[in-house]
């Protein structure tokens, strides 16, 4: 109450403002204008848009005075980052905040997993609300360390930082009315959708669960149709799934009213070198989108669609998150303000504190040791299955082949480009193993491993030889976590991913300089795909068609079933 | 959960809707489009829009489908009618919603009247939502039954339909940092506001409080500034407040983002003659706004400034709230449907049960017996105070004359259309009387009075002798609230209020022929001004400039002060 006193006397220009943006055009996201005046900011707040003496000063004349902006839909580990790196990273590119799913660390962790990204979130330049996973496991068919069930996903939605359910991945169970399914829809009044494709009946079954936002479109007629059923639309630009450009149409024919940015899944080396939402701002104003529209997708149409009614707009009372923007055109970052505070100048978010990182979330990989059997595909068969890649994108074919055939055993065969595949349980040392073959990677020789592994994140690895894959295989278990690169049964190459087998402990620029080198080593043994590790770590996903592999086996996803290698 | 299991099968198509409305053009909120489509409802909801067999069938050929119509603010009380019979007024004109601040009953009977108001809305045809009044007294210079305090309106908020705290009507206090009142509006986070011609830093500190809405500007420019601040423009056109076609502008210049209509305060003639939200929707368009901008501040932007998320759409899993229109031009609703129900046809609601009146409603009228001189203006002075009635609008003029005296004591002067005003404290039997003089409304000779007078609705009388005066307070006094007009000492007319003074028991069409030959008699009795009961019941609101009165005296608003009738 005295802090909002002083605001009030602030606005009122009776109390001196602890920091004023002089002489910038100001953004009102209310009604797409820019504005005259100073912006005087008081306890963390906007106390008004006016004349004002005192405080700290920041020259904005010639910006472009806008909002923090907003991602509304993103998974923070994707960026194999701290959160504290992560903010360091998006801070400096005008983001203040992001609505997180946190389901990757809840697959290997747990909700206590979900809670430490939420203490690890704590007190950075970036405001960081969580969504409560509501698919873990992503399916039956593959192992996390643990489902997290409606009691955890309530016990997350009591954090003061909890806004909603999480994406609904399951959507064919909610639109078949699934219990549980519709159980975890409950819990909340805001709740997150994710249903690619998903159209007509299907469509309105979908969202007649009470589910209000989808981030999956891919064209713009299936964002209209989702739009019109009153669904949020979450344009999406995520490293593997680039449908910005596509989505756009929507915008120019309807106006930008209940889209949002989101960027779902970035890679470090994205973040790093294409930016974060400031990179979709660029985008479509490249693309002829007015960029005060861009602005309000990037600004307070993501917080209107979370419920946050003190963000996303420079308007009294509201929270002092804002970017001082060069120009609307290049959407660079002179000065950043977060909470109040100045928190990144000229593309560099300033120093601050980052908690300590807990011993526990480094001890996530308990995989038991690899018998000499471990790889085996089985015996000589006629036909078998074979997980075709489909380059850059998150599917599959489900293909067949005749098989390489040694010693009465079915083995990989480079010179077909068909490698070998492994998931291997990592949470519980169960000793469980899947095992397949996978055509499209181009390997030539040696063999790659990754803890990234959507969704349960176990162990993955593909391999021209069995004793390439051991050894990546082994060197990640030593790591506890991380990706790794081998040939000639010697590791290559390493990036340790300690904190749940996830996320690095360095800064995103060292991080990017490792990926870069182990891609490289991949290029050598053949490698054509782009993105091998995350093209990788979705072959272990369940539940996107046609053929994938878990460490229960081949998955006919179509079906939901597991599949022999023979046909 | 087995409702929406249900709800999502009549959406797959594998079960039979409640019912369908077929063939109209399906109005999208999100998009501002016209659908084809059959729209199919189950359990009260939307299921979705497409082609659907069985159920209870409504042809919409021809037809306009559109959300139930959403007032964003009114004081149910000003119509005079129960709430059921409000709801059947409104609902035949395709009203669904109302988000009301109930703070005429709040004057009158405390939180127990809010909670019998809201008893008596259940189960309506129309959703009535409340915000818990927060500037109950007005000021300190009026007497209501009693203080509606902070434990009084949390008691308000905990009841399932009610929505946050009401118009924050004390913005000097707002602005000033007035602690007890900031502790009110920090009792929820969703707060309406109210305040007129408030500009610049005072508007920042308005809104800094965390102030959301504002129903009072005047003109587009006023409107504006608010909406860049952030505060939703709710755009009124009440009886005494047609404020509609100066604030288009800012819908022409600006579009209908964090713009929704509203009708504040409705005597039932209006309502019957011209209408509720529908009549806006008229208005608006035949000044040329397109009918889908019109329709959204009517429907879904009503909802979200309140946080209605599952309102003003149709959309799957929406309430199938929807009003089946002839035309966009006349707004005549053909069917309107609630809660899944048809609840009215061709202009007519149809019938349904209204809950019973509690005795202890009809007792609110405790006023001490008049004493010979209870009217009496005090000896001759040289100069004295008048109000000043200014046609049409609600503040008054503080002029000054020179009295007429008879015996030495200061009395009426028709011949110079000067009336005596007296305000009987009417909560406590306390015996308190205000007294002044009053011009402008030609009264030649007799009286008339009224229980409903803002916002304390203490018993207000004017007239042109005493006797006429004390003929109606006593006959008010007896009806236990209500308008009486006399001459010559005997009662002419008189509609009862029984129900805190405020409101009829009777149908609105009644009343407003009651209302209308209580007029014709005060016009044979020289009165001149429009709607003169209206007039009279805000000559004692003490918190509109400039000379008012109160059970207290004469009360000079400007200075917040106690002023005698002499200079």
């Amino acid at each position: 109450m005295i802090a909002r006193s002083h605001l009030l006397a602030v606005a009122r220009g009776d109390a001196e403002p602890d920091l004023v943006v002089a002489g910038a055009r100001v953004f009102s996201a209310f009604t797409r204008e820019w504005l005259e005046g100073d912006v005087a900011v008081s306890g963390g707040r906007i106390a008004g848009i006016g004349r004002y003496d005192g405080g700290e000063r920041i020259d904005g004349a010639g910006g472009f005075l806008v909002p923090g902006l907003i991602d509304a839909h993103v998974h923070v580990e994707s960026s194999k980052l701290l959160p504290a790196e992560f903010a360091r990273v998006v801070v400096a590119r005008g983001t203040t905040a992001v609505v997180c799913d946190p389901h990757e660390i809840a697959n290997v962790l747990g909700a206590a997993g979900v809670e430490w990204l939420l203490e690890a979130s704590e007190g950075l330049p970036l405001r960081v609300y969580a969504m409560a996973p509501s698919c873990v496991p992503a399916s039956a068919l593959e192992s996390p360390r643990g489902p997290l069930g409606p009691d955890d996903m309530a016990a997350i939605l009591r954090h003061e930082r909890a806004l909603g359910v999480a994406e609904v991945m399951d959507f064919p169970s909610v639109i078949a009315g699934d219990p549980d399914v519709l159980a975890k829809v409950a819990l909340h009044p805001h709740v997150d959708g994710h249903a690619p494709g998903v159209t007509g009946s299907a469509l309105d079954a979908y969202a007649a669960a009470g589910i209000r936002s989808d981030h999956e479109s891919t064209t713009w007629e299936e964002a209209l149709e989702k739009r019109r059923r009153g669904l949020w639309v979450l344009l999406r630009e995520a490293s593997n799934a680039r449908n910005l450009s596509a989505l756009l149409e929507l915008v120019r024919r309807h106006g930008p009213e209940y889209c949002a940015f989101c960027t779902d899944d970035r890679e470090p080396d994205m973040l790093v070198r294409e930016g974060h939402i400031d990179a979709m701002c660029r985008q479509a104003v490249a693309e002829g989108i007015a960029p005060e529209d861009a602005l309000v997708m990037a600004t307070l149409h993501p917080a209107r669609c979370h419920g946050l009614d003190e963000l996303g707009a420079i308007a009294p009372g509201f929270h002092a998150d804002m970017a001082l923007l060069e120009d609307l055109e290049s959407f660079r970052a002179a000065v950043v303000i977060a909470g109040g505070v100045v928190a990144a100048r000229d593309g560099r978010a300033l120093p601050f504190a980052a908690p300590p990182v807990p011993g526990w979330v480094r001890d996530s990989v308990h995989a038991a040791p690899l018998g000499g059997d471990a790889f085996d595909l089985g015996p000589a068969a006629e036909r078998v299955r074979v997980i075709e890649i489909v380059p850059g994108q998150l599917i599959t074919i489900a293909a067949q082949d005749r098989p390489a055939v040694r010693d009465g055993r079915v083995v990989a065969d480079p010179s077909r480009d068909l490698a070998k595949l492994a998931v291997i349980e990592r949470h519980h040392a169960t000793g469980r193993v899947g095992v397949g073959l996978v055509r499209g990677f181009g390997l030539r020789s040696g063999a790659f491993a990754s803890t990234v592994a959507h969704d349960a994140h176990n162990l993955v690895v593909a391999g021209a030889d069995d004793a390439s894959m051991a050894a990546c295989a082994r060197r990640l278990v030593e790591l506890g976590g991380g990706i790794a690169v081998a040939d000639g049964g010697e590791l290559r190459g390493e990036l340790a991913l300690p904190v749940a087998g996830l996320l690095s402990e360095e800064p995103a620029e060292a991080v990017v300089a490792r990926l870069d080198a182990l891609v490289a080593m991949l290029e050598e043994q053949g490698v054509l795909v782009d993105a091998p590790f995350m093209t990788l770590s979705f072959l272990a996903l369940s539940v996107i068609p046609d053929l994938k592999l878990t460490d229960r086996g081949l998955i006919d996803v179509v079906n939901a079933r597991v599949v022999g290698l023979a046909v």
